[in-house]
């Protein structure tokens, strides 16, 4: 292989500072060339020790910095359409953390302008895709050795919401995962959605609706429920069950340690997502970094982002409402095709 | 204790030649006395060795046989309102199989016939209550230790319907054990329902709307899921997760022995529910068995087969209509208290 | 069938007041008939309740009492000689309890009179035949499924040992059992002890010899290990791995409910054996009651008490010595063939 | 962070390529500087695509190359002591695969080459110290919450043996890993070993014991107990079992899906080392890249090796005498303490 990949990462908060060492002490092939963020002291605090690192404020002049050939983005999500924008317009190849555009108007145009490209230029965040488990469901599902896949059953718990997290956030920022994972494992858009509300738990802030039940139907008639429950109050819980027509196959129950004493036969589960999914950011960037190298987008696409955006959003109708919600997708631009189901 | 019981047992099919080799084999303190089938050589293959069993077609005459204390009755389900009635007349105790009565009519009729003697007679044969899994997660949620239960989630999976299997017996038959379970883990009464329908599987019949994805609410607002698929080709499984507000707990993965061979870490999966629920049969007649000699009834009482019967009826109903529908039962006969949630 | 079997209980100790309780309330087919202990109180308490019962604190007059017609011995150990050869006297079938008699000598004389009565009469309680996981286990390899059974990884343990347990028994009260098990589920005699001490536990009493692990040879070249840990702390636990030619099955990790909560997702481990094997204590009571009244015995028979008797002789030794040390069985007196394997 | 490190790797077979393919493609912080192999065929294969390497069928012309900072030894054990002494002579940090040297002897040499040093130069591949498994449990015991251990016991199974494996091969190349496994979750050297041979298995070579069943009695009255089975014929199983004081924990029986079908549920067994271990390897070179480039070397060092060798030609005299035979190690030169057990 060739030189490293000169990567510029804006936003040096939790996820951008963890991106930043991923790059410069994980994962081969890449080297961080500069970092924005608006705290100047919190970017230089997260390149400590890393040479030659340009630091700056303003995320263009960053993008502009002498050996930055591609851009991850890890800002808060309202800056990110600017920042997919400018990337486009420097033909810099982006990893985008989700959501790709909050809203899915603006989640749209940046769809539009990727396909005005004529090319893929952005890696959405998605990053189960990435996760050993998920990929093993995936290519059960795709030998089709169960046959097809009827309904999937998930559930996604958390110990604790963070203070300002709202009702919807457990659609919009939570599920959104399931929304893609469940389009990439059945290769099918999800066109309605109906959010149910049990009664909420004692352990979630006062006027938090958690936990809730989520339901969705596919184009081709698979059924896909989630259990989210963002106070669950013991760890970080993901699982999948898929159910197919031959067999059922299950992943997030994996375990590496029994303990036996006083209190029974235990595993432990994860505290957190950067522990459960730890090795699905190395392997996302690791893959990310080598396509890049050789010139190539590959992963999760513009149009995979915009689509969780709109099924958020009929997803937190539905919340409110308390009806189904069908979901409505713009007609998909052509003829670049980024990733995700094709009817 | 004393002299055994003399049971009658009505119906000498599939399930009652199994419930006559429980009381004359497996269960102590009964004996079968008498056994009624409108096809007499069937009932006398049944009781073949048993010595001292009056054998009739006509199930009066067997409840006035000498020696009678008791009727279990397993004939079919059309033939149960009248057998109940008859047994009440006569102020035997009864353990009828499910369904109490078809339809929620007759059930009624049954639960206010019971209200009109003053006392139980009547145990309905929801045996999973006598599951010793079963038994553990009730007991778990009683004791409060996981906080209040918020969702149950159901699967219910059959290797393969009986011929005439129709739609609506996905609620009738199957679910209906959900329904009383659920009622049974909660204590509390299920008062709406919405089945979904998601794409019938390659391995069931034409026709049959099967799997199911199946909805209750309860009247405190906790939220009952149940995928019912009752053609799943590989075995029968039937699992409940409680998630309650401080854990949850998961019962229908029990194994016994784990074969490592090529093609995996493996454990068997029972095949039908005679084998998955044989200890709860034998532990469901024992219990009524040994309440009976003491001049007791106990168990799921015809407040349990009734409201069953109405959940199941609207369940059918959302089937068809494809919207939610409301659970409306009678006011509950006053003053003896069958069992079953009380408001 | 017909009446129910007149049962003789020796002993109204703990194990024989279950038997009691068994006998009376739990299996079909037998009545408690007399009771025998040299404490006439307790003798009378076991049997409260029960009509009928002839209580004696002389066993040779309870065998005499009228309508018994089948003896259990629950006595203390020393007292199964003389109770089995009474029995064998008047023809009595019997199940007796673990160890048959303590010593290899006294159980040859056993062994050798049974002989001469040219039939068998004397079940041995060795329960975990009865076991649904061992019979699993045992169907399995029985099978041939998995070619030849090489090895057999045990582990037996207790959350801590009564006051006066001495390092001996760890080897003649606990791996009895699975020198009994080891026979029975490789159909082969062990020929060989050697026993070793690891260093003992903080938790076992000063100058008991706990852990050890036990290393039996048989006499087709399988090998079979056993930690015996009889202070472990945390529970009772029964584990068999057979390591076969062609896979391993293992049984004893059997769960019916993960619960997860802060601590992890966990499954409790049962506290003492009569909860572990209470399914196996009903099953094998109900088996030899209804063999007797076959006039039929079935089951581990003498020549299994015997063997285990020298076995255990053996690694005593071994323990003392340290060194491996060979078992001598007596010629196995022919014609009748009790069970247990045959060269 | 600096510069790249300039690592040489000699020997480009399967094992070395592996490490090229890891230091260019998944490391950061490493690249490929130079290669050895006496095919130089082989070698300018597994560095197609790299640019700058020097390539050479003689060792010391690559450790003399420009660029080169440290090196990692895959080449077969009999060229490790001469490789090992010349990266001393240069100063070289040296990750070298196991075994260390063949034969206590030469290992001995080359501990004593390195005190001479008077510092670390030597990491030593035993890459289960690396395993999440294997951390997690050290961990554990390390904590002291489940008090001491008192017993290993160990499984470790292939699907099948290379063509020329030799009996001895199972203690020497197999049991090798359990022997620093065991030495280094106890914190103790190993001080006798016997090995037993059951019968072997029918899926086993012509005149291969195998399996075998090893065990280890350590300094402070630990034993362990390792089952080596190399043609169990279903997979690559590698399991340990922790038994406390306290409590017992137990690894190797990780799994990522459970699929249910006909057949069973079942999970999926690794079919081999690089799957099963992948990750570890990889963190194993990850580790050892930080350290040099930090000028240190951690991990296990030659004292391991030495003792490693050790413990295995006693376990080979077991092997062949059948008796127990005790370990003797050199004296531990001072004053510089590579890892690994001090008494």
């Amino acid at each position: 292989m060739a030189e490293l990949l000169g990567v510029a990462v804006l936003g040096a908060g939790h996820m951008g500072a963890d991106h930043i060492r991923r790059l410069d002490r994980v994962v081969s092939g890449a080297r961080v060339a500069a970092v924005a963020d608006p705290d100047a002291e919190r970017a230089k605090e997260a390149v400590a020790g890393i040479d030659g690192v340009v630091v700056h404020t303003d995320p263009e002049a960053v993008l502009d910095a002498p050996g930055v050939e591609a851009v991850l983005i890890a800002s808060p999500g309202p800056a990110h359409e600017e920042a997919l924008l400018a990337a486009f317009a420097r033909g810099l190849p982006v990893l985008c953390e989700k959501p790709m555009v909050p809203g899915s108007e603006g989640a749209l145009r940046v769809v539009e302008a990727e396909a005005r490209l004529g090319r893929r230029l952005a890696q959405i965040g998605f990053m189960r895709r990435y996760d050993a488990e998920y990929q093993r469901l995936k290519s059960l599902l795709d030998s089709g050795r169960l046959g097809r896949p009827l309904m999937l059953h998930c559930a996604h718990r958390n110990v604790s919401s963070p203070p300002d997290f709202t009702s919807a956030m457990l659609i919009e920022s939570s599920v959104s995962h399931e929304i893609d994972a469940a389009r990439w494992l059945l290769g099918q858009e999800l066109t309605a959605v109906t959010v149910l509300r049990p009664q909420s738990s004692a352990g979630a802030p006062e006027g938090l609706a958690d936990p809730q039940f989520v339901l969705f139907e596919t184009e081709r008639g698979a059924l896909v429920d989630v259990e989210v429950f963002v106070n669950c109050g013991f760890g970080y819980q993901v699982r999948c069950e898929a159910v197919c027509e031959a067999g059922s196959a299950r992943i997030g129950d994996a375990h590496t340690m029994v303990v036996t004493a006083a209190g029974g036969a235990c595993e432990e589960v994860a505290q957190d997502y950067l522990v459960r999914f730890a090795d699905a950011y190395d392997r996302e960037v690791r893959s990310w970094v080598d396509a890049a190298r050789r010139g190539q987008v590959t992963g999760p696409g513009t149009w995979d982002g915009y689509t969780a955006a709109v099924v958020a959003e009929a997803g937190v109708r539905s919340l409110r409402s308390g009806s189904r919600v069908t979901v409505d997708l713009a007609p998909r631009p052509a003829p670049h095709t980024p990733a995700g189901p094709t009817r």
